[in-house]
């Protein structure tokens, strides 16, 4: 069989796809492209994907899929022993997918529409007040997650995916640092998904320690 | 058992829950309120759902969900032979994946931040431009989801939820006659999903026609 190729780009969303797939054991390769700089990679993207994001998969028989949610929950068919998402028999079902929802249609925008305001109205104070307003939302919608969360994984004593989009997406802005101190329980559940060797060794290669 | 309850508001993404679990035969009741509006209906909602929004579905076992796209899947998990969603063996059941989350992932968060921009940004103007430029960004997606539309149905021969969500949405901005005119494939999958007789029955429902 063809190996799945995830586009991706390291430190971005396609990281969470990353560990799904190892954490899912099927065969893939990694296509590591600066996704917005022009150029033939970008333009292989574009043919692919006509919005031009990462992560994007390539399916074994060709199919093209550009949502990570999307992506979880197909690794979860193909490979349901890696626990990806809870069987749909179990009570924890629905809470699992109310929240990987949550995390790709409310917290995942605030990075589209707070990244580059400038991108979206006015530069200068305008857009200054966009991103503002953004990253407040961000804040109020992390510390209803917070309020969510479960120990040590998102949904208690079962792993699951979202374990993996928690250790990602603390990395980003505001930062491991805001989530420490305003989010200590996702804090706890990320440092809980790192500890296993696979994971950790994604993380790393997304995002590489700093050096001298 | 307690039947779900489904929290919404006519004209609402509470309507695509609202033919769901019509389709799904699950026993419900709807709870129609003014979602925005200060008040005791308000102050429930806000107890169930910190965000406010609706749709806001209170399960048999007292478990809330609040996105839109999970509540479909959840509903999939208990009557699988709605159709709601292609079966995970299905070839269609990637495809199908990918466009769900791309309908809540990417379109719907453009009236998050495209219908009331001086909720994030300076009025006037700067807000104008935001409004302009979100619904750019709205008409690129609904295109390039158009390239994508089978016929009769999103996924060709196979009914399933994302025709509820193109039979709702072509009702909001911008509007029927912009759908006729510039995705002609997604009015079609509209039309064909409203024959469907509980379908029309919750479309009527939640988008009487004008009176006199």
């Amino acid at each position: 069989m063809k190996p799945y190729e995830l586009i991706g780009s390291a430190g971005c969303g396609s990281a969470i796809v990353e560990m799904a797939l190892v954490l899912a054991d099927v065969p893939h390769t990694l296509t590591d492209i600066p996704y917005l700089k022009p150029g033939p990679e970008r333009d292989r993207l574009l043919a692919l994907n006509p919005l031009g994001q990462v992560p994007t998969l390539v399916l074994p028989d060709g199919e093209v899929m550009t949502e990570s949610a999307a992506m979880i929950l197909h690794l979860h068919d193909v490979a349901p022993q890696a626990g990806l998402a809870p069987p749909p028999d179990k009570p924890e079902r629905a809470r699992f997918l109310n929240l990987l929802i949550r995390l790709v249609g409310a917290i995942y925008p605030t990075f589209t529409y707070g990244d580059d305001p400038p991108q979206w109205t006015t530069a200068g104070a305008p857009a200054d007040l966009l991103r503002e307003r953004v990253h407040t939302r961000r804040a109020e919608l992390w510390q209803e997650l917070e309020r969510q969360a479960g120990a040590p994984h998102m949904l208690g004593r079962r792993f699951s995916a979202l374990d993996l989009y928690v250790t990602v997406m603390t990395h980003w802005r505001p930062g491991p640092a805001w989530f420490d101190t305003t989010c200590p329980a996702l804090s706890a559940v990320a440092r809980e998904a790192a500890q296993e060797p696979n994971v950790a060794r994604v993380l790393r290669r997304n995002f590489p320690p700093p050096t001298e």
